[in-house]
């Protein structure tokens, strides 16, 4: 009985793609619609998103960000106002032609980011540096036309949260580029037990319209990277093409530096593909809605449902504590409640109760326990905090093995095949860059802030380097 | 100095509709765009809409529901599933037409509401009368194609919450159907000081594919009515046409009952309509961001700004306070501060902090009383209890003013150019509600659940009256 549910899930190593989508469909973290490359967030899903969201919001606001709300429409000749901008997102937004019965002047694109939005707003409300800094967020909804998708990784539509910051001087708008993604990389590693490498994406990789971009890159199970999260410095390009100056300290009219930076639902994508295994999703304990689930053993005997509640009661003072008193049997509860990756299990039955004692099972490490309840809160805590920390250092350790160093370029070639991250040093030139991606599918994930020299020449022409590159295949 | 401020928001009763636009851009709640019919909400107005918010999922959460997130386009054909649905909302959809560089095979619309969308998964993920009920809830922006906005009030795009469930028996319906009327009633009184009269919408003014909508009504300052929030009893319609079954408890197979209800932004502009006054926004502490402001006056004095952000970390256990240590002149902070409506403002100089006093200046009211600094956090506390409560007072009493009762179409009449709300009797032919509306604009805002025999004919054709009916013009 148990097995079966096992058996639904595909294996991940015999086939990585179709045990994502099994477990992302029979975790129950999403539902297909006839919305194509949409997503229905189910309860459970947005269950997750909600705790991304309330943790990252709160660190938003914390860092003296204030969140607003701008349109969803953007009209065209808006989105055309900073070129490079329009060039890069043009092929990929949809398209509002008709309101109603009417069809209209202009055409209105659903946006896929708000920065011509925010450039707008800010040339109105922006005139001296007392106006300085701005630092809105907004948590939307935005839509790229994307031809192949997948759940949370890549949709048409998503969720996430978009930063728009204005500063006085290119120090400031800097800093909080960097700010804001240390902010995201403190998510993934100390709420979402995924580590990150930190670093600036290429030339070629940037956002468009921007002068620099910063990313956390990660590494899934399978050895693809994922771009985890941006922060772009624009510098004064979306000011100028604006309009958005200030008048200076010394009375000068400036532009204002500018910053953008976006967090989405895709890291819900990366949790799964980090810490899942055959029996489905794997929960760190400080995003899983449900941190302990309490199954009751033989519950039609005598006092047993009534000890399972009080310990409900009693644990809800330290984790979030669910209880399934449902007559299904205990083994397909084991079952749904591993696939749902909880990360504890408490087991009750008629003896336990007599011994004074509960069963713990770690989701992590499949171990089971007999404890005391005599300072159950006490031990709770600790076993969560435990497999918080072991995930990491799990995940950490995967991304260690599977991290390998190339010095030539038939090195490199062999090595992706195996998957995971390879550092390499490049020159510098998108001609490397592009030879490196049509040969072996690998793209630059960034250039790391901690630097190694692992060679003296470019990985790829043998001239002479000039910084130390991530590659990898990505998502 | 303090004048200017004031001069700036044209006065209620001399142009009300100019004094609303005012007061929304003046206060800093929203700004305009290149966006028709869309607005900008900015810090000050989202900073109101996340603390209803908050209340609000609060409740929706304690009931039972779940939340979820449902795709915004909607393919024309699923739109068309429901035949009442689709007639009341084909006119005002906005219409994607084209995706990147391709006209799409099927159009999509940007949701007006989800209906569908919920139609269609409902029916994948309900099979028995265990899966029952179902209590969903989203929150989402939607598009509504209106020609004439106003913010908050009509905007093409809007922010509300949509909850959709699904139950076993048409008694469980109507119970949750009126179970969240409650909650959106407790929220507008409790939080908000609206009160509301809770009713039922006639055929006429029903939503598009209901069997019966139930709504509150609240009264504006200028004697105009506004919907505040409706709960929608959907009977088996959009069950039959989405197929959506399940097998009872004896074994058959039914179609669902369902419901549906929601509440949107719009709330805050009847918040603005009901509170405010000719100094601009007046907001109840409860949903207040800031509900004191500390404004130190003579700041430069030895002591006073110590004195001021002792204050602020003290209060801070019992309210949420700010602090405005600019170098702009008091004045003008009080006349920032009073445009924005902050319940509360304190002040102190230095013979206050010598005497171990501070002035409180309450908005609602204007009143000035110096009290001690003993005991400041009960004071501050019980003033701002005092203070939600009067507004709520204020407005119900402006509310009974507004309210009379006609008998005859004559007194209807001239009743009706006064404003407010007018209790009259209706004979239930829709014939009657369409010649009011012709002949004075007003229409039939709810058959209140309280009934009282005001007449025994119909207000409008003299024949037998079957419920008394709220009429008003409304926004």
């Amino acid at each position: 009985m148990a097995k079966q549910f096992v058996q639904n899930v595909t294996g991940m190593d015999e086939d990585f793609a179709q045990w994502y989508t099994d477990v992302v469909t029979k975790a129950e973290l999403i539902d297909y619609s006839s919305v194509r490359g949409s997503m229905i967030i189910r309860p459970y899903g947005y269950a997750i998103w909600e705790n991304i969201k309330d943790a990252l919001d709160g660190k938003i606001k914390e860092t003296g960000h204030e969140n607003v709300y701008m349109p969803l429409f953007i009209p065209e000749s808006l989105l055309q106002r900073e070129k490079d901008h329009i060039e890069g997102f043009a092929p990929e937004v949809a398209w509002v032609t008709h309101g109603g019965e009417e069809e209209l002047a202009e055409r209105l694109c659903v946006r896929p980011t708000s920065e011509v939005l925010f450039g707008e707003h800010y040339k109105n409300i922006i005139h001296s540096y007392r106006d300085l800094p701005k630092l809105y967020n907004q948590w939307a909804n935005v839509v790229r036309w994307e031809k192949t998708t997948r759940p949370f990784l890549r949709t048409l539509e998503f969720l996430w949260q978009e930063g728009h910051t204005c500063h006085e001087t290119d120090e400031d708008a800097l800093e909080e580029t960097i700010k804001m993604l240390d902010v995201y990389a403190d998510i993934c590693e100390n709420m979402l037990a995924i580590p990150v490498i930190k670093g600036q994406k290429t030339e070629k990789e940037k956002f468009a319209g921007a002068k620099f971009t910063y990313t956390i890159e990660s590494l899934m199970h399978d050895g693809k990277a994922l771009q985890s999260g941006t922060s772009h410095h624009l510098g004064d390009g979306f000011a100028k093409a604006f309009g958005i100056q200030f008048t200076d300290r010394d009375g000068k009219l400036q532009y204002v530096q500018q910053t953008s930076w976006g967090f989405t639902t895709r890291i819900i994508g990366a949790m799964i593909m980090v810490h899942g295994d055959d029996r489905g999703l794997v929960l760190p304990p400080k995003i899983a809605p449900t941190q302990v689930m309490i199954v009751p053993i033989a519950q039609h005997k005598e006092g047993v449902l009534d000890f399972a509640y009080d310990m409900k009661r009693r644990l809800s003072s330290v984790a979030r504590v669910g209880i399934d008193a449902s007559d299904k049997k205990p083994g397909w509860k084991f079952n749904e409640y591993e696939m749902k990756g909880i990360p504890l299990r408490l087991e009750a039955g008629p003896r336990d109760i007599e011994n004074g004692q509960v069963i713990l099972v770690r989701r992590d490490t499949g171990e089971k326990v007999t404890v005391s309840i005599e300072g159950i809160e006490e031990t709770i805590t600790a076993l969560l905090h435990d497999i918080q920390e072991n995930l990491l250092k799990k995940a950490t350790a995967h991304r260690e093995e599977k991290t390998s160093t190339a010095v030539t370029f038939d090195e490199f070639k062999s090595q992706i095949e195996k998957g995971g991250f390879i550092k390499a040093m490049w020159c510098g030139e998108e001609a490397c860059e592009n030879k490196i991606k049509e040969e072996t599918t690998a793209t630059s994930r960034c250039i790391p802030f901690e630097q190694e020299k692992v060679a003296d020449t470019c990985v790829c022409c043998g001239k002479e380097a000039r910084d130390m590159v991530y590659w990898a295949k990505a998502y």
